[in-house]
């Protein structure tokens, strides 16, 4: 089968592999669509994210749809054929963060596409059968492989405690920030301020559920919110952000990038907010499956270009036209 | 000013009485729309809602808006004019209840239209400041009252933690099962069954976002729930509910009627269902108000008729026919 | 190696049969002490409880300490000779409440001695390594075993809110009722009613932590409570806990028994009770251990008699003599 | 009546004024005991905090017991003769946070000693009757006046979650970090680590319930702790304790002074950290009086010193010395 594999920061080499056979509890998958993440351009360019460091040949992408062709022992051959989305990450199960719900957090999880786990831009992938969900023919392959970006946003959302009526502010309105404000829209939230240096972005977050937007630095963001969800990464958004959260409001740490997140002790105390980072998620595909499915958000929207397996390296490097959303892999088209 | 006032069962008076003044923190509220619920119809029919007895004359009604035209003491004049969403009830603000903001559970609250406390069947009602909410342009007078039942949804949905992609079962179509309904929808509820023994209510449902319905016996309604609220009372309904959640699931019971609440215990236990009963609401204007709003919820179409206030007697009476959801009483009709 | 074979009511053999060899994740426990719950009397007085049915050879037992003799693959040698308390309950790790952290309610668990699952009445058990906890010094081979049943307490007043001042009633004063009493008491309980119909039963509650008792039906308990713990099963009394509870209180559900939960609706939505019940637990070992490590909980004084393995059926009937608390099996008796 | 007033920093002055009428729903309370906290120090001091400056002269004192003399229109006069812990703050009961049941970030709330409100630095005051909690025999004078910081330290761990087998780390020993301490060990924290500069302090924390204590800078302190409230203030002291936290564990900020909060974001991301802070309390009295009146915490033994009301002024400096907790001023001292 075709694969495409990173030797080093952008030395991605597409090569033949034997297609991997189903162990016990997994199912083969023929993969249909791999949304490019932030994450798999950032391996793409510098070999590394933080401690994650790409020592040897690694087949990224993480955001993934395909279709069963083959079951393992234990597991009912009348899976093969469907559709499925993919989540990306394998938790052991049974240490004490797996055992009370929060398996996001498990130290011995294995994630797609971070090293040195392979990922999923691949002809064909085994999984454990309960992380390949089905999809009924509502969602599409494209939007199948966004659930997990679209996971993020649901995840962001619960951390935030978004619901009817929520007033929500939301910095960066990059994909993260896109499905951040589209799950906001769908769960409730009434005022949806999204801010961001790039108007194009912000354009796009119009179109997806944002109530106002503004620039950073303008004053056109006024009053108090609910919750804020940081999609940004930027010191300067989330200290201005905190500031114009209500008492006993919550913030959301989603974005990446800082290194030191700097707060006005006396606000964070005056007001008792509630502050949090997210580190993937947790128990979001069923949710995800459902608002897709009954057209809550609109997830083929988001999709930009598409890409056959051997133009992997177009696709990890599309995000340079500020026009691009999200490049999608699909590795039947040749 | 005109008011209407129950004598004893079916004997309602149309009074003139003198224009309350607004005490200090109150406002007195020109009444532009009141909504008539199945408790008013209750008192009208026998007298009394369990504990509760007409003793003396009362005024029904507590869903109700108009519009400021004098403020007491303590109260800025500046909001004289604006048109306003009435909450009926008017809790101690001082007992443990009210400080850890339950205050629907305040034993000393007032609520209009409940004995002895008049209601708002009337031109003019003076009510504390802080319970009278401004409405945007975006609501109508009628819609404005509608913020009252609205609640009762909010809260139904509140308690049964309907989010994102929760499957609901509610049983019930009359207004306070659509008003479940149309909360539910908007919250993000993916499945939304609704069970009623009354075809006009189940179309009625369909329209406001139930995804599929059933009369009761059926077997139409299948598989497992997030949650079941009850908006019926029926005993054999709430044991069918029960019966379809799933473990860690809630059960709410809204309707009143039965006496004796009678479930399976191994069900309970061995599913940890999660039961309760809701009271009247508390901190639901602000919700209810942006969510009409903005549009996610459309009350002005439960309206099914619209009376004077020497009619109220009639408003009463309506909801005899069968195709009736919502009468409200203007007092500027006539 | 010895085990204890129940073959049909009031037909338990004493049997000769195989070490187990752990398989890979499993460590080999030689078993130290086992309780008697009441569940295994059940099973050996009728065969079954509900549709729980004993089919063929069982053994019982679920309540169990042990030393680690030998370790399957994957599991570190350094465990070898650890004493350990073993939780009963194999969970499948991959099912949504597993996945939610509630995985006492995973429709494959498999669970120590409840048909067809052999428990740990016998020499030797092979279990999950994970569910093998270790336990320091402080705790006894007794007091390990009976981490159980202190887990059941846990569960219950983890699901009552019990905190820092909670008053809390619990009807029922057998082992149940006797460590909820403990963990009440640990965590911070108050006022701690306890009632049971058997006088030396209230006797041993004083002694746990109550801090008043009374016979059902007298008028000894008054007031209002923020929590009702049944551990009783019994219908009269959760009618009768039910009344005694303040608006927005808890209701759980542990004891087992009646068919039918009855309660007054009026009563539960007036003042929006919060009704569940329990089945087993989860994420309580490492509590229980904290709590018994620590001298916040004295389960020795649980200890009413100890009988080796080939005098485990006086062991089941030793519940008969009404002094009797907990009977626990050890097989290096004898 | 004798008063002591505060003009300017370190200009305070004893004065005669009239004693206060109690207004509708109030009570007249002769003052018992007044503990002197470090903020009254601090105005005293600096002639502020903050934003908030004494520009008048201003009573100070807020940690109060007293006994009612006289009750105003509305409360009953049986109230007379009541022995009363007072909670300072006498929130609006008619905002959004009020009646939410937060009071303490009432924006609108009157708190003793806070400018430009008088605290109970006299002989008499006059507050809302339900602001004055009677309090049994249990307990003293002195002990009904600590309630207020022994509030402190319940707020600061319910904030942190902390319940049966917590595991918590606390920086700072003063008078707040021991009062929380005091807490965690009263409602189950089984690991209790302190930390703090003062020798002498660590010593009255192992006597209140630490389990271990060290000096900041050394390693003594290690592992994972469920929850990390920092007492101290200390920029140093939090970063080092937030890296000590489990995933998904707690961050309490309760010591004020550090301008800005620094924390690691890949850490609070990484292990989604929950991190707040806390501003007063709301709804501690009742849990105060029980954990007090049972003997679970013993406030007395914080007392190191007691002043007549001449000599507030050596009570506002007694923290001076090194093995000072807590000064008490008695009015009834000559």
């Amino acid at each position: 089968m075709t694969t495409a594999v990173l030797y080093a920061p952008r030395d991605l080499r597409i090569e033949q592999r034997p297609v991997p056979a189903p162990s016990e509890g997994e199912v083969l998958v023929r993969i249909l669509s791999v949304g490019v993440c932030g994450s798999d351009v950032h391996y793409y360019e510098h070999g590394r994210i933080g401690d994650f460091i790409v020592r040897s040949p690694l087949v990224l992408g993480h955001e993934s749809s395909g279709q069963i062709v083959e079951v393992g022992k234990g597991v009912s051959s009348s899976r093969v054929g469907e559709r499925v989305a993919i989540e990306p990450g394998e938790p052991c199960g049974r240490c004490d963060q797996c055992r009370t719900g929060r398996y996001n957090l498990c130290p011995n999880i294995r994630f797609h596409g971070t090293p040195p786990v392979d990922g999923t831009l691949s002809e064909f992938v085994a999984v454990k059968s309960e992380l390949a969900y089905t999809v009924p023919d509502e969602i599409s392959d494209n939007a199948a492989a966004l659930l997990e970006p679209l996971s993020v946003g649901i995840w962001a959302n619960r951390k935030a405690g978004t619901e009817a009526g929520t007033s929500l502010l939301i910095a960066g309105a990059g994909p993260v920030g896109l499905v951040t404000t589209m799950v906001a829209r769908a769960v409730g939230a009434t005022r949806i301020a999204v801010s961001d240096v790039n108007r194009n972005r912000l354009s796009a977050a119009m179109e997806r559920g944002a109530t106002e937007i503004a620039v950073p630095g303008s004053d056109d963001i006024a009053g108090e919110f609910d919750a804020f969800i940081d999609c940004s990464g930027s010191s300067a958004a989330i200290d201005a952000g905190v500031r114009l959260v209500r008492p006993a409001g919550s913030v959301v740490l989603v974005g990446m990038g800082a290194d030191e997140l700097r707060l006005p002790l006396a606000v964070v105390q005056q007001r008792e907010l509630l502050i949090t980072g997210t580190f993937r998620y947790a128990n979001t595909w069923p949710t995800a499956i459902a608002l897709a499915a009954t057209g809550r958000v609109s997830l083929d929207e988001l999709v930009t270009g598409e890409y056959g397996l051997a133009d992997t390296e177009q696709a990890l490097t599309a995000g340079r036209d500020p026009h691009s959303v999200k490049a999608v892999v699909r590795p039947a088209l040749s």
